[in-house]
């Protein structure tokens, strides 16, 4: 059974090396701007992932139109992967271009709350059910807050999550286990996080109920379905043993929603009935702009408003807030978006193209006899080099080829089609229809038969 | 010499108490807004602040333009503080409408640079003259960036910040002096962060020495006037002082200009030729979007080069970056913005503007003999309590009235005017004009006349 070892890492390499040498010699202009931009930006990018996540694919953005953008030497690329599932509507639909031009006109921000706001929680209230919300300006932000709300409610400092998850560019889970112990996954960390963060594997519940039994964890923050090193999926019964566990220990769980709910109107807090005591959620909602919220128990919100008074000595308020949170454009542009672009029609319509789309990646496995395991997550698809399904973040990561995927991502791009995080699959976005499904999976045959025609695989 | 202590808060909860209750006759519509959004958020409102900040006070915004926004009752405000200083430009300006409604559709996010991100840098150095830059979404998230990093290139976790201090809503600076020693200053934040972050008063460079020469500290993150706690200005030699004490030290400096770059055309960096090795920006450099910067020195930058490779393995990259950091649509507000309306001579305009403000406070004092001081910060006035200017936040503390101030802010909401953060004084935005300051010292020689007739404040 073929596999990740398998792999010939040298010729995937050799395929990378031509395809990215070609994609540089298409994007002259791209080219000369980070000539100048390397002056002005470290790396040339305006945030660091433009740079981190593309490594020898960085172009630069012109315009972008529903499914479709055009870097700035004309070449256009069918989108997919909607800037790490931020821009799930598409690029720039008008409805939502009407409303963000309508309120910026008449003032974009009040630091005050608008008629919008409201008409924004109904929405997400009729679709998440969690009756009360805030709102930031991220997911990452949402978390950070959510965290800091169940530091209050429970009196305890310490937050569990799971091994190969990402919640955001926030303290408390920028962590990861190594052979050492709990490290700071990234630089610039306090060292004492680790103190007051647990991480165990997704679908461990015995892992679970030992942390929690110690009673000084605050919350426990999941995914529904982990997304961030491919598509894991809870097993039977996990989640609820999780929620009955926390429930027991007196634990907040904070359940993420930020890449899930893309996959089904209402995200599997509502497929599954999930339970959150908060419900953090981001990007695509938005519509286009930056955007984060959470939903919250009444029991929360309670908590929430008794200590809601203004700050005259020390520690009165919760560390909530910010100054543009819930700004009137905000609010404009996520209510255009939930109520005219992301409903719950075009959510089934977006699914079945996303299940066009798994269907058509493992045909193309099956075709050329790799025994590998397709990703399924409504609008999403992807890939592991494993016979089954991955539990975990070891298995994931077992089951996943960075130079594989590097080598896949630049052979797309010279394709016309834009894939460019190596640990991320294909998706779709609301602009998104069947013609672009069989776009990608024409240039995925392509790719899957060159790496064979290479024996960069061996299937036997 | 009359103070603080000869205010009579009975007299001013009266006056605060009939205003709120002819305020709140005049906004039914915004009463039954909240009677609905206290069901669908805490308060009522999408973001706490907006609660925190106007007890009593809350309105619901309908729409602005320039100086000038109406309730949805259809009241009109004179607004007098811009957002907390983040919408300096005005509501709505044309010139920055066009470049949000055209970019967003085409595109207003694509996880990709694009050339108004170069723009802005340039932009921005001109101003600044900080060789190299990266975006957030919030100056809270750039001090963020700005500590991480300053960990990274000092290998120190601690951060010194200064009593009275706001630089956004991150753990390392929400801690306060309390008689028992430093404390968080909200709830929901972990307990040990006092452990890696150390307060000193402004103006004591005593203390600053004491504090950095244990070379524990990672930055010093400081406002070059700080404006939290009414307006402090530094003495003469004090940042100077400071820088050299940092570099001795091989401490970083942070200067943190969210606030004060309204004041002046590139900031006091540009003003005082201070030199930070991070300088820290957000809010109306947006342009009515939200926004975060952060220049650097050359040698941060390339610090921050070496350790852009994507992550592989634990500890590679430093934890820098969101989503939607830097994205196209936020890239071309702030060009927008710091091209066509906050330019230099726009600057000097709006700073004659608010030298005649402080003046016309500063008259309407004398005229009833009132001994108290008037702060000046560029478009920025206010008062203080007492007979001289305040060199930390204990004096500006003693030199503030919350009563006072509450009193005043629903006193001038009923004139149309709104200046409703208690402790921040009056602002103008690039849209106020001449008329405008006349309108605002008409109601505050209103104000004073009628606290002085009610005996509120003994003069002799």
């Amino acid at each position: 059974m073929p596999g990740k070892s398998e792999l010939d890492l040298a010729a995937l390499d050799r395929i990378r090396k031509h395809e990215l040498a070609e994609l540089r010699a298409r994007t002259p202009r791209s080219r000369n701007y980070f000539s100048r931009s390397r002056l002005a930006m470290p790396d040339g990018v305006p945030c660091s992932w433009m740079a981190s996540f593309y490594p020898g694919m960085e172009i630069v953005a012109d315009r972008g139109k529903g499914a479709y953008f055009t870097d700035i030497d004309g070449n256009r690329y069918l989108d997919m992967s909607q800037c790490d599932l931020s821009m799930s509507c598409g690029f720039g639909p008008d409805i939502i271009a009407n409303a963000v031009s309508e309120r910026f006109r008449n003032g974009s921000h009040f630091l005050l709350p608008t008629e919008d706001a409201l008409a924004v929680c109904q929405l997400l209230t009729e679709r998440f059910a969690m009756p009360a919300w805030r709102f930031t300006l991220s997911a990452s932000s949402a978390n950070l807050e959510a965290i800091r709300i169940a530091r209050v409610f429970t009196g305890r400092d310490k937050v569990l999550s799971f091994g190969g998850k990402y919640h955001g560019h926030i303290d408390e889970t920028l962590t990861v286990a190594s052979p050492t112990g709990l490290v700071t996954d990234q630089k610039g960390l306090p060292r004492d996080i680790v103190n007051r963060t647990v991480e165990i594997p997704f679908n461990d519940i015995v892992a679970v109920k030992e942390a929690l039994e110690t009673r000084g964890i605050a919350c426990v923050i999941a995914e529904p379905v982990m997304t961030n090193i491919g598509v894991i999926y809870p097993e039977d019964g996990y989640l609820n043993e999780l929620r009955a566990l926390t429930r027991i220990t007196g634990t907040l769980l904070v359940i993420d929603e930020t890449h899930t709910q893309v996959a089904h109107y209402g995200g599997f807090t509502r497929r599954w009935a999930l339970e959150p005591d908060i419900l953090t959620l981001g990007k695509s909602l938005g519509g286009g702009l930056p955007f984060g919220a959470y939903g919250m128990t009444e029991q929360i919100k309670d908590a929430l408003e008794r200590n809601a008074e203004p700050r005259v000595k020390y520690c009165q308020a919760i560390a909530l807030g910010g100054t543009t949170y819930g700004n009137a454009i905000n609010m404009a542009a996520a209510r255009a978006a939930l109520s005219e672009v992301l409903t719950e029609e075009a959510y089934r319509r977006v699914g079945k193209l996303g299940d066009a789309l798994a269907d058509g990646i493992c045909s193309a496995l099956r075709k050329f006899d790799l025994p590998w395991t397709t990703q399924r997550l409504g609008n999403r698809s992807g890939l592991f080099l494993s016979a089954t399904q991955p539990r975990n973040a070891a298995e994931a990561q077992g089951a996943l080829s960075k130079p594989f995927n590097l080598a896949q991502r630049a052979f797309m791009a010279n394709r016309g089609i834009w894939e460019p995080i190596y640990i991320h699959g294909p998706s779709l976005s609301f602009a998104h229809e069947f013609k672009e499904v069989l776009t990608y999976l024409a240039a995925f045959d392509e790719w899957i038969a060159l790496i064979v025609k290479n024996d960069t695989v061996r299937t036997s």
